[in-house]
């Protein structure tokens, strides 16, 4: 076998020097190196931000949608959406391990695994797309994929649906991130707190402010806030339009009557939502930003602009020990793994 | 007078409920509202990252880069690239101030300012573009701009040079930044080290890590390396191409001893650099992010796709008391004093 480097920088056809998350195009050639471990893939889960930008060009037309997810992956050698950069998650099987890692790696042939690093730097091959499900930003493939020395993983536990513990590990950095930043007292906002990583976000947040803290989820509409009303989540809830800073400013304000968040926490997967983040946010408070449609700029100058002295945060999808984290969450809210039950599996 | 709202939203024509800042398209009409102030301008300081790309873009042909900023203030009714979404900002003398404003600030008409929010959001008209020196990414114009109610600015002091002041003002987040996230035994790499706020940077930085801890400082040639060596704000310089993350990784790890640095902090203006912050950086590290040149995804899969455990921040380019602590740092180091007078006069 061929030998890789650990952060698969062999596989780099364009442009030279770029590691394989950057790089517009990496070979998904299935021969594998010596520190490579390939998988028999069952099911991708497309990020949210690149499935939403996906369904919307194709008008809804899910054929469409499996059209440029072919048309991607063939360009690419990876599944990285061109115009959001961003990926998502797989699950499959152990085929093949890279003979420098056999004695190192946990993993054996037939485990089966979830990739927690992102498919935008996975090499993918796809026979075939079998079939598409656009609730859970599913896609389930004949296909083949490779891991690199790098890479994160985690194997499915013998306790959950391995459906089940694919929804939750694709936002495994979002509880985990969510556990190290808050402080009992705290008040926090959650925007996008109806979806799958702002449910996971809510349920965390309301473990770690104590009784002091207020935990406060956005939800777009009345339907989705009897929704979260009925989880028991969030403190308080609050319909706004995240498109409209000053909206959901002014319905902070009246939940708080007049004060701010410390801690924005914002898990959309819609662009423009920066300056929704930061406005309802204290000066010293912390912005972190989940969505993978959030702007640098967009957030850096509008911070500026409106004179916040804010700190806001990139979201990590790797933290120590996330997977158990979140894992142990689905394990602990019987109520929130009912929902994922419904709604994911 | 009409009234007007205090982040501008009034003057937002596309798209609506948007705030000036994410806005395609702002009104530069340059009657004032009750809570505006006119400006005269003499000076703009377009953000390094813009000019990078603007000059790219021209083949660094100085007319032509007149005529962009020209059309684009036509058709923004501010200067905001619409490639890197970022500004920079103004220096100029008061005007006229909006009835509601005149008993609360502290400014009036004839007073010689530099506005602190970003040009990506201050309504300009542009009537002349007198001369652009390519080199300090300064241009001299013929025009009036409009300072909102929320927007931030600082009157020139008396004992420094105008322009010396708006070169420092214009990074004035950065210094600001570091003196709240450096302590005392950090090791720093500094990115872009012999830049503006580079520069600034590392002398800010040599200041806050006590004796136990080192400011290395980046640059990219042996000529710039023995500037930067000369100056004495770094303990040690390395030069590194910032788009080989793994040469940056391995000149660090040379420089101590197989380990990675506390904080990077990232002052380039180039884009791709994400990977060449977050590799160097140790588990538990943070990576700050001033370049207007970041992409969010980038930063976010990058840190993911390689298992790193860092905290990455958007820089901001507003914190509590910045104008000060950036005029202090060049009335306190005579070095930098020196530097920028040679530079940036």
């Amino acid at each position: 076998m061929k030998k890789g480097n650990p952060y698969g920088t062999h596989r780099v056809i364009e442009p030279k020097g770029s590691l394989p998350q950057p790089a517009l195009k990496i070979s998904n050639d299935m021969e594998i190196y010596d520190n490579e471990i390939l998988i028999d893939v069952d099911y991708l889960n497309i990020d949210s931000a690149s499935f939403t930008q996906l369904l919307g060009e194709a008008q809804g037309n899910i054929e469409v949608v499996k059209f440029m997810i072919m048309k991607i992956v063939k360009e690419r050698g990876k599944m990285q959406n061109p115009v959001t950069g961003s990926g998502g998650m797989l699950i499959g099987t152990v085929q093949q391990i890279g003979n420098k890692l056999i004695d190192s790696t946990d993993l054996k042939v037939g485990d089966k695994v979830a990739t927690l690093v992102s498919l935008s730097l996975t090499p993918l091959k796809i026979n075939m797309i079998k079939k598409i499900n656009p609730d859970i930003e599913r896609v389930e493939i004949d296909g083949k994929a490779i891991l690199f020395e790098s890479g994160i993983y985690a194997k499915i536990p013998s306790d959950l649906e391995e459906t089940l513990a694919l929804a939750a590990l694709d936002v495994a950095g979002a509880p985990a991130q969510v556990q190290k930043l808050v402080k009992p007292g705290d008040n926090i906002l959650i925007l996008g707190a109806t979806g799958k990583s702002g449910l996971m976000c809510c349920c965390k947040a309301k473990e770690m402010i104590g009784s002091e803290g207020l935990v406060i989820g956005q939800a777009r509409n009345e339907k989705r806030k009897d929704f979260l009303e009925s989880t028991n989540f969030c403190d308080k809830t609050i319909i706004a339009d995240v498109l409209d800073p000053i909206d959901v400013l002014d319905k902070i304000h009246e939940t708080l009557n007049g004060n701010e968040v410390d801690i924005t926490i914002n898990c959309l997967s819609i662009p423009n939502t920066e300056l929704s983040s930061i406005l309802p946010t204290r000066n010293g408070g912390i912005v972190y930003f989940f969505s993978m449609a959030t702007s640098f700029t967009k957030a850096a100058l509008g911070a500026e602009g409106v004179g916040k002295d804010v700190t806001m945060i990139i979201g990590n999808g790797y933290t120590k020990n996330h997977t158990q984290i979140t894992l142990d969450l689905l394990r602990d809210s019987k109520k929130l793994r009912n929902i994922f039950e419904m709604k994911y599996l």
